[in-house]
């Protein structure tokens, strides 16, 4: 194995997480144990949340190069709830500098002896970057990569399902909306299949459907009614706009939500006790109506609640496979 | 009473303060008791600051719509000197989307166990609409609210009277300025009525003064120099010329400085122990000339300092009221 | 001595650092102490940083007019591992309002008792100017001033040449690059002629050279050859186009490349055992190649790695002065 592989395997010869880039190549246990820390973070919104000194002294970056206010906050905050030291970088780069602009900022950073760097990128490719070339002690954490990766959600979709569901094998799962620009899909197709025996199901308008091959063993259709027959858990995803070129040839909000949008009619295919997900912000009345939004199988809160105990489990599971 | 009103009422039925919106609908005794607190965290400066640990493991958001570098860190330091975590959000929303993701960043905040919103709004209602639609634990403060409220700064402003007057009670108080636009005018007037029997004059340019109904009671005039006379507390405004459409009609600052500037003559047909304010930023030579901005008689510093102790004594106590 | 010598003197009647403008006027002594004290805060890059309580309790404000993310970043950082509460203002003022919007900011903040402020500022004289009017407990550090002072920077040039060195006396040191807009030449500059017995030799394109006004006994040529040959340390300094008007007379990368670019056959010309200093964002392949910036004799990110252990320095010994 060569010396770069060593530095960017995201689990480390003993079996502890250095990276967290996606979720294929954990293990289920890997994933299950992470699920059970974050758990362990996990207080009633209304107490205090929890609070831990694993990270005293240490030192996480938040290095942005695509703005976001909510994942930002959740991963600041799960930082500070474990005593680290935080700073926040909202970086803008033109692509054109990015290469060498970003090297100097991660040596930059490094020598600085920030530990852990929490990275966004509107491209592909990243994170990966990074930890190719930082120092060994330095941990990489995905926050939102392109259309192809944002693990942390990934996990937090994975610890909401379990939280409800009570399994994470045997189920049937629906995503609805623009698969072909999702890395919230990505994530927790990966994860879903590392967890277990699961059906995905993937609903998009034409124009907007996934890869088949990057969706191995998923049911990609434009049948939205046959696709949520049935399903213990039904996730809507919003338009990503920014990310289509050819916006001509998009629908307007009312023709999506006549077509696509998750409305109660709908929900009422899915099983009775299905749950309803959505990765945040939701557009209410375009892929999904206000009263599934804030139903009672709505479990959207609770998924961003969970995304800060998630984070704080990933973060102190790469400081301690940093300390060792 | 409804469930509403119990959420968005500012004091709870134990007499503890839940939110606080704007100061009409305190007690005297209410108000009494948060500027004695306030005193308590008050040093001097040069002196470390007061520390607390109120709000340790609680989490403060900073979310402000209006940009303001100074009550946005008055606010900070005041969480950060109670050891509380501080998540500060600046958010840039279109008026036109505002009511959607403004509900979206408060389920999403408050999810994050994110405990006291300090909001400031260009907007009417804004900390209001917060309260109607939060989770009961979540306490919001008001740090500035279209040209209708900015509480914390009447509670510093009556602080700093009572330090420098030994009273709230039969003062006369002149403001001058852009009434019709000043949400500090109304916050002191509602604070002064509620301390005691005081007398308070408006004096404003035409086209500037305030509405009667809202200051009743009070003396709304443009005789600027028949306002000054007598007076134990003058307060100088400056044109908030962000809020004025017809800017046209706007006199030139050298104008206003003739006809309403707080000059070092005007004032001395006030008391001799008179005391000058003024909420900041000030425009030296427009609304007050150097001289008196600087003079002994000023206490504007003073007002920024009460404002941090102010401030620290509110989230202490919707603190308080959270954990019972 | 009037007040204002008093109020803007660097070093205080008993020796204690007050503020930091610049190097000039700090003895030999005075500065070894404050690197050895820098050293006592260094640990090796992937190890815990050093902490220290010494600024608990206090405040330390980040006041950047000219942005800068790795110098607030070491700042920043500096000021939380002692422990002290960071506020962060990124300020934009137009150049005609900054002188009374700049008063009016340090009074709100020095009443709000923050303690140190940490200037950067694209004009010259700001941190004078702030000493001159803040309260005599609070002290200015200078984190960058115009083509005229960037003290912190000469520190830690200073410290790394010692590290590396063993020595601050009888060194040759070459800068290369533009001489005629560099605050960082101007400090490593008045730092070696306090330091000891060293040759400074300053090698600039024509229109770029320094003013032999403003560095004494130093060389100031265009021979880049005869500038590194034999040299102890070779520092290369990127153009500062931001501060070019005439930006037509100016060559292209690869013209200053292959003119002044230090390349390993320039470099060969020093002596073996020499280091390669730049103080970043490095240009490869512009003012240095890429072999050299990431060669063996590079010291690069061991100047940014000690620029935090000198940052800690200095907040601890203004801090202390303040304490007495």
């Amino acid at each position: 194995m060569s010396n770069t592989d060593n530095r960017t395997a995201q689990v480390d010869e003993t079996g502890k997480l250095r990276h967290l880039l996606r979720l294929d190549g954990l293990s289920r246990e890997f994933i299950t144990a992470l699920l059970d820390r974050a758990e362990s973070f996990q207080t009633r919104v209304g107490e205090p949340p929890a609070r831990d000194d694993a990270l005293k002294g240490r030192t996480v970056a938040n290095l942005f190069f695509e703005p976001s206010t909510r994942t930002r906050a959740s991963f600041e905050l799960a930082a500070k709830r474990l005593s680290a030291d935080v700073l926040n970088l909202d970086v803008n780069m033109s692509s054109r500098t990015k290469g060498e602009s970003l090297l100097d900022t991660i040596y930059t950073l490094q020598a600085m002896q920030v530990d852990i760097f929490v990275v966004r990128d509107a491209s592909a490719g990243i994170p990966a970057y990074i930890t190719q070339n930082a120092e060994p002690h330095v941990s990489v954490l995905n926050a939102g990569e392109s259309d192809i990766s944002h693990p942390t959600q990934g996990l937090l979709d994975l610890m909401t399902i379990r939280e409800a569901k009570g399994t994470l094998d045997g189920l049937t799962v629906t995503v609805i909306g623009d698969i072909a620009h999702s890395r919230v899909a990505r994530s927790i197709s990966e994860g879903l299949r590392i967890m277990g025996n699961n059906e995905l199901r993937l609903v998009s308008p034409t124009g907007l459907n996934g890869d088949s091959e990057l969706y191995p063993g998923a049911q990609l259709t434009s049948d939205l009614d046959g696709a949520i027959e049935g399903a213990d858990v039904v996730m809507a995803l919003r338009i990503q706009k920014e990310r289509i070129k050819e916006k001509s040839s998009l629908m307007t909000s009312m023709e999506y939500h006549q077509q696509f949008g998750l409305t109660e009619e709908r929900l009422a295919l899915a099983k009775p006790d299905a749950i309803v997900m959505h990765p945040g912000p939701m557009n209410r009345d375009v892929e999904i109506s206000g009263p599934v939004a804030d139903g009672p199988q709505s479990v959207v809160t609770q998924q961003v609640h969970n995304g800060v105990a998630v984070r704080m489990a990933v973060l102190a599971a790469v400081n301690e496979a940093r300390s060792t």
